[in-house]
Formats: structure tokens, sequence, C-alpha cells
């Protein structure tokens, strides 16, 4: 699918990540490197362009949203040197190259997991423009997102769950409604936030980004199943190995498949009203991607 | 030494502590247990009353910062959950009761330290009252102090150092301003803004919250040297069988003893022109406690 305004949003973030990645000012130390090494080891920056684009739904200089969207990608980047440790799930292949703790050392990586979400803070409250009241709601948007009843909640769900024979699909969906899915939430809200909506609009895009965040786990998943190993940077059927709960291993593939598309429906019409080309498109892509 | 004030503190914060712990709204899990198992192991509570005696230098009603205080103490608690893990300093006791990965385990504890350090943002953007430029200037106080040039600078140069035979005076000092100096600055300093201190009196606080970091850290290394172990809640002498760097190992103890003095007395000398009778007398405190 032809989507030439994410790759450019790509890149603009790419280059906005290098601007802002955090920078020793009295010290120099291992972790900065470490840091770099993880933040720019090429993902696909789905989060911060979500961002963007939830703002370009209200406003058009969406330029002036990169802090907050670097800042989402350094929290994302940080809960992935996390649960690749030894303790979680023990991973030494992330996109195609050693995981923080196999280029460095465990201490390291986990610092640099612990820096990198102070350092989203720092960034948002150093760099990011906009009224302070809604910074304040935004950075409550974040740290709620990846707290105990976020992305941590989802972690330590998947962690108890994984190599269990029997999971359901409730638990299943509170793992990754939690695990990835409270941070894409946020990522777009603070976006429309940032531009200026309030009300229906942000209810409008907290429900187009739970349905998208579900088209992407549930996409994620199918990839890892039958996706081409090359262009996913790890091992294709890797989750099945691990004996990973993924939607393919509890509905099918075909289900699941048809799951994604539903999630992918639902994201677009509660677009209503919004002025979400970009979103629209969004939704689609995620579902249709390859990698 | 008396010094009721600080107690009265403590079971004001431990109160409050009890008030904003971290609970499952959506659904319970371990890390819920172990963030409480952590927060509430009876820690002397020392940055939390820190910043709210550095409220009370600049305005009297200290219960509203109380948020902000125990915001404080669940970073301060993280980092300790995160420096006992194996892959740092591989504690199995803390304050005399086994350490959260050796009550829980890794993936726990881990998750337990991140979840604290999201929920510590959570609760000042949820809870704390004022101005919303104030809060987003505490967030970043609170931000840069725990990240790569603060706590996890001094930290990551704590594990490269230890168990090197020669460290230099400047290198313990690069480690302690940044490990434990940061955060203890940034609670002062998040106190006097949140009591309305501007310009001057926030570098009175400053430089008042720097040398009474020092104090506090040197005194921490000699009563690990000579303290009461049952006091202490864990052996005392552990520093030095650990190859730790610290003030007595470096210069004796004592040397680090008038070290120690004379930071505390530049720490009040600091208070010139404020109203700060119990950030002095806190600064007396800390060289004679005896846990």
């Amino acid at each position: 699918m032809e989507f030439a305004e994410f790759f450019d949003k790509q890149a603009t973030v790419e280059a906005a990540l290098e601007q802002y990645i955090p920078r020793p000012n009295q010290f120099e130390h291992v972790v900065y490197e470490a840091m770099k090494y993880s933040l720019l080891a090429g993902g696909k920056r789905f989060r911060p362009i979500l961002l963007l684009m939830s703002y370009q739904a209200f406003a058009s200089d969406f330029e002036k949203a990169l802090p907050s969207a670097c800042a989402v990608e350094f929290v994302h980047t940080y809960s992935l040197i996390h649960d690749d440790l030894p303790a979680m799930d023990n991973d030494d292949l992330r996109r195609g190259q050693p995981t923080c703790h196999k280029q460095y050392d465990e201490a390291v990586a986990l610092l640099a997991g612990d820096a990198l979400f102070a350092e989203a803070f720092n960034l948002i409250t150093s760099h990011q423009q906009g009224q302070s009241e809604i910074l304040v709601q935004i950075i409550r948007d974040l740290a709620e997102a990846t707290g105990a009843g976020g992305m941590v909640g989802g972690q330590v769900l998947d962690v108890c769950l994984t190599g269990q024979d029997k999971v359901s699909a409730e638990e299943l969906f509170l793992i990754h409604s939690h695990k990835t899915g409270k941070l894409i939430v946020a990522a777009a809200k603070m976006g429309a936030r940032l531009a200026g909506a309030t009300g229906s609009q942000l209810k409008a895009i907290d429900d187009y980004a739970f349905n998208l965040g579900m088209a992407f786990q549930i996409t994620d998943d199918i990839l890892d199943e039958v996706g081409d190993s090359d262009l996913l940077g790890k091992t294709a059927g890797s989750d099945r190995r691990q004996k990973k709960i993924t939607y393919p291993s509890i509905f099918g593939l075909e289900k699941a498949k048809s799951k994604a598309a539903a999630s992918s429906r639902k994201a677009i019409e509660s677009l209503d009203g919004i002025k979400g080309e970009s979103l629209a498109k969004l939704a689609q892509f995620v579902i249709r991607r390859n990698s």
C-alpha cells in the first residue's frame, strides 16, 4: 500500500530523534551510547507518527509536536530494552541487531531504559511548546499509560501467562490493550491535545486509537506467524516457539485477520466528524504492512 | 539529637504514602503488591521530608505539597529496587527485609520499579495542586535529576568503578553528586517552587540541598563503616566487603567525618536570608543520626 505521508513523517521523526537524543553535558558515560544504540536502531516510529497525524487532524503545524512525538518513542524504546532483558523475554536480537543488554551488559541496558524514561519527561518539559495546562495533561496521559494500570500492567500479565497452556481470549485482550494499547492511545491523545482538541474530539481520537492499537497488535502477531523474517528483522514464528500468547494461536490465522480488519474499520468509523484523512489511511496501513 | 519535627513529618509522609500508593482500578496484579512492599518498607523518608521543609521555608501550608513529596519517595524507592537487582548490586536485604526481587522475582521487581517511576509523574499530574507553570517546572526538576545527567549517571559510574582498586576523590564526588545528590536537590527545589520561591531563593535552596546531600551521603558511608547493624537494617561494613567506593575508604574515617561536618555547615550558611530554621536543623540532624 502506498502511503508516502507515513514515510515522510518517519524521516521527520528520525531527524528529530537525532536532534533530541540525550547528550552528556557534565560527564560522558556508556549509557548515552546505549540509549542512542537502541533509539536509532530503526523502528517503524509508529507511535510518534500517530501522534503527529493526530495533531494534524486539528491543526496544521505538526512539527511543533515533535518533542512530544520523540518522547513517546523514548518511552517505547525504554519498554523494548527492559522487555528484552534476561529476567523478562530474554531476547538476543531486536530488529536484526543484538539487543541492548547483548551489545552492552545487563546493568547498562537496565539503566539505559531507566534513563530514556526519565529523558522522555525531560524532553517534554524542556522542549515542548504549548500552554502549561496542556503540557500537564499530556504528561499525565503518558504517565498513566505507562504505569501499573497501563503498559507495566500488560507486561506483568504477559510475563505471568507466557508458557501457560490455557490462556483465554479475555486475558489476551487484557495483555495487549495494556501492554501496547495504552501507549498508542496516549500518543494519539497527546497529539490531539497539543493541537487544541477537547471534549468529543478527544473522545473520538481515544476510540480511534484504541481500535487502531488492536489492529496494529493483531497484525503484529499475524506477521510473526506468516511474515518474512528478513523484513521483520526477527525470525518469523518466534512467538509460537516461545509459547507466546498471540491472536493466531487463540483464534487461528483467518479469524485473527478478520479481527484486525474489523478493528481497522472501527477505527476509521470513530473518525466521523474529524478531519482525519491521514489517520484513516494509517488505520488501513497498519493491517496491510509487511513488517 | 532531638528533632521532633522530623519524626512528625515522617508520620505525615507515611500516612500520605498509604493514601497515594498506586491501587488497581481495572485489573489486579502482583506488581501492585510489590510496589507496596517496597514503598512501605520503612525508609527514613528523608527526601519527602526535605521537600516539605523546603516548602515551609516559604509558605506554611506544607500539606499541600504531599503529593509531590510522595512522588519523590516513589522515585527513590524505584531506584533502590533497580539498584538491588542481580545485574546491579545484587543485594538480598534492604532495611532488614528481603529485597523486592528476593521477595517476588526479578521480572516483578524490574516492573515494580518501572511502574513506581511512572506513577510518580502520574501522582504529580493527578493530585498536586498549583499553577500549571510550576507543575511543569517541578516535573522537569524531577526528570532531569533522574535521567542520564542525574541519578542514572551516578549509578552507571558506581557500577563501572565498583571493585576497581584506584578510584579518585573526584570520581567519588561525581558518583554521589549524581547518584544521590541530584534527587535531593530536586526534592528541595520542588518544595520551594511549590511554595512560590523564585530566583535567588531557589538558588539558595539549591546550594543548601547540594551541601546537605553531601553531608547525608558521607554520613551514610560512615554509618556503614561504624554503625550499628541492627539500627541500619543491614550489616555494617558491607560497603567495604563489596569493595564499594566510600568516603571513609578514600579519606579515612576522621577526615570523612570532618568533611560531613563542613558540608553541613555550608548547607546552613546557604540559608542566609531564608526562613529556614527547620532546614538548618535538618542539616545538623543528617550528620548526627545513627541510622
